[in-house]
């Protein structure tokens, strides 16, 4: 990890790169995109064929690209009990959560006028599930709960398999929060076959879930065809700690991070230099007995970042500019710092309270904005998966009470056969 | 008006057309747009200050490109006074119907487990105002009071001037909504500014606001480095009537919708042939009074369309499956016929409501989706102005109560060092 401190003449340069990580489009990855999306939108099913031949080397047609019934039950067969059982500890969790964030419509009624605002589902979703590397059950759940507590009627879900494997695990998600729709392809041309529509995929309203840099571009393409949740970037952890910070947890919570991939930001934040003195031993420690330890190294080593502050304030402060996707606070009394800190998605207070708590079995969710993003977009939420619309009587009254004002308005807005809308009802 | 009927052999060609008018982007101006923004991006003012020359033939500099506070106050010389009055109604209307829309934080303690969800303002967002054929100081209104109400601290509105002139009724808008940050510019260079920044504009955080098919484009190219609100569309009125629409208030309503421009949709659905009778004349009269006359002749006959169906049921479900921006209902009861619709936008009961009212002074917000994108995107709100957080806080109990769920599911995932986390802290 590389390091630094505020005193460092060279701090505000290698700080404004870090707060200015917001995700520049790539041009070629969007041209290559838009060439896909194309051919599914003119080609349907044989280009979603005939790219996922190219891309996840698997053979389909439009009878098997749908996952049949009889392997998902089978699915079970491969993933232990007591997994199955955490998934649906999980599922639980996940669900107390979301419900609290369903919302009703209401109305006002006053003098004459009568207002409402109503809530929809939106009524066919689709969400991405990424494959590649790992495999993300929890990806499944996180994106699935909050569409069925919303109400939405139909939810599938595209995932790649490369040649031809489904993690069982995950098809298992799918069964525990009741999606049976499920189709095996992912990429490029997934996205295209949700916002167009195939012979054999209906299209959807709206595209959700995470996805690498191409299907990223595709979503921002096809968005206003459908709408989407959101541009999701490599995954990211701040953690502001002070000098009373264990160690080992610390390391922990950082290693853990930089397991996700190359591109995964893992930034600690200090005031203590004892601290950063005693952690880094340990992180080797703990790195060399982990699986993933390749990918830690060359995570750390990109982007990894020490900042020695002057004061916990500071920490705190940056922490908050930065806007992270994730942010631990490793401090005494957290709850104290949580004021100043708005521009973070999801913050995790103690010691006591792991950040991969928040990725699996907390209850809020773990798709959330990267990239610096948390400054405009919401961790994924019930609220993705309705549409609001307005209801407006007026009586004849109301409208003779107050119609003038909307006379003056429109005819100097030069909209006189608005004006007359209301004239011919109730004179001028 | 072109008119069809659900028992003709077409109707379900003509009707698919229109239920499937889903805006597909259009490749040749996305270009255009994408080589402004990259422009934009890499020269600043200077490309901004040469499309500005180009587009609304207008020479600005950085330090005339902000309308000044004298600007501002001499506008109020140019709007009458009543006007000015009719626009300060109108907004305390918006306020209130707005304000009814803001939600606040919550907290779910259990078990140990403290689970919140925080709400926060976009701390800076842009406004764009379109100028163009006519000038719409309402839009002023609609787009800035939802910010304001969400607590917004910075807004700022880029709107163009061509040849210069800015309409005093925008600026007399913006400033009864407090905002002085006004930038007279517009266009794909508008966007790019407010999305990058340059020297003399500030980046924001979201872009909300109607604009040409230019403008859409620029917004849907930067959305991921920042947010955007929706790609708006042609102006849509569909009305459902009976037998019992008075065909003057009818005539009046369907004209004042196609006096937006060419390409504005205008239907109307109704299983009362009598009903298409008595309009026809009525229409023709009044569109002869009329200062826009043109623009309707040519949108009614582009987009116009009177549909004939078998009952009301049936012109309430089509109506539904068209997922309109506007949607009147001129029928008996109309609430009776509400629970059916869940895809229009902004709805309209009876024949004293006429569709204007939601355009300036009934309180729901003007900026609403089109397109058949009601079936995802909501009207404008104060939701559209506010980013959520979550914040997690464990005791060192209910991490060793429910910790092995959490390392079950991360095994299970490859990521043992998400594992590990709870395995240093409470074992395994």
């Amino acid at each position: 990890m590389k390091q630094t401190s505020t005193k460092d003449v060279k701090f505000t340069t290698v700080f404004q790169k870090l707060a200015n990580r917001l995700p520049v489009s790539d041009d070629t990855v969007s041209e290559t995109a838009l060439t896909i999306l194309r051919e599914v939108r003119k080609e349907g099913d044989r280009a979603v064929i005939r790219y996922t031949k190219k891309w996840d080397r698997l053979d389909i047609t439009p009878a098997t690209m749908r996952v049949s019934e009889k392997e998902i039950q089978a699915a079970y067969r491969d993933v232990p009990s007591d997994v199955v059982k955490s998934l649906r500890y999980a599922a639980n969790r996940i669900l107390a959560f979301h419900r609290r964030q369903k919302v009703s419509g209401w109305t006002i009624l006053k003098d004459g006028v009568n207002l409402s605002q109503r809530v929809h589902p939106i009524e066919r979703v689709g969400l991405y599930v990424p494959g590649g590397k790992a495999a993300y059950p929890s990806s499944v759940l996180m994106n699935a709960i909050p569409a069925k507590v919303a109400g939405c009627k139909e939810i599938c879900i595209c995932t790649p398999a490369q040649e031809g494997i489904i993690n069982p695990a995950t098809l298992v998600a799918a069964d525990i929060v009741g999606i049976s729709e499920i189709y095996r392809i992912g990429g490029v041309q997934a996205i295209g076959a949700l916002a167009y529509g195939t012979k054999t995929i209906r299209p959807v309203y709206k595209i959700v879930g995470p996805g690498n840099q191409y299907v990223a571009a595709a979503k921002r393409l096809v968005f206003g065809q459908v709408d989407i949740d959101m541009i999701a970037g490599p995954s990211e952890l701040v953690i502001v700690a002070d000098e009373n910070a264990t160690p080992s947890y610390l390391a922990s919570d950082l290693l853990s991070q930089a397991e996700h991939d190359e591109e995964a930001v893992v930034v600690l934040i200090t005031p203590s230099e004892t601290l950063v003195k005693n952690l880094l031993p340990e992180m080797k420690r703990q790195q060399e007995n982990l699986p993933r330890k390749k990918i830690i190294a060359a995570s750390l080593k990109k982007h990894g970042l020490i900042i020695i502050t002057y004061d916990l304030a500071e920490a705190v402060g940056l922490a908050n500019e930065i806007a992270p996707e994730h942010l631990s606070l490793f401090v005494k009394n957290p709850r104290r710092y949580l004021k100043q800190i708005v521009n973070a998605s999801s913050v995790f207070l103690g010691e006591d309270t792991p950040q991969s708590l928040g990725d699996y079995i907390a209850g809020p969710n773990h798709v959330l904005p990267t990239g610096g993003t948390a400054r405009f977009f919401s961790p994924l939420s019930v609220d993705d998966f309705i549409r609001k619309s307005s209801v407006t009587e007026y009586s004849r009254a109301a409208l003779k009470k107050s119609g003038h004002h909307l006379i003056r308005i429109a005819e100097m807005e030069g909209l006189t056969a608005h004006a007359n809308m209301v004239k011919i009802r109730v004179g001028s």
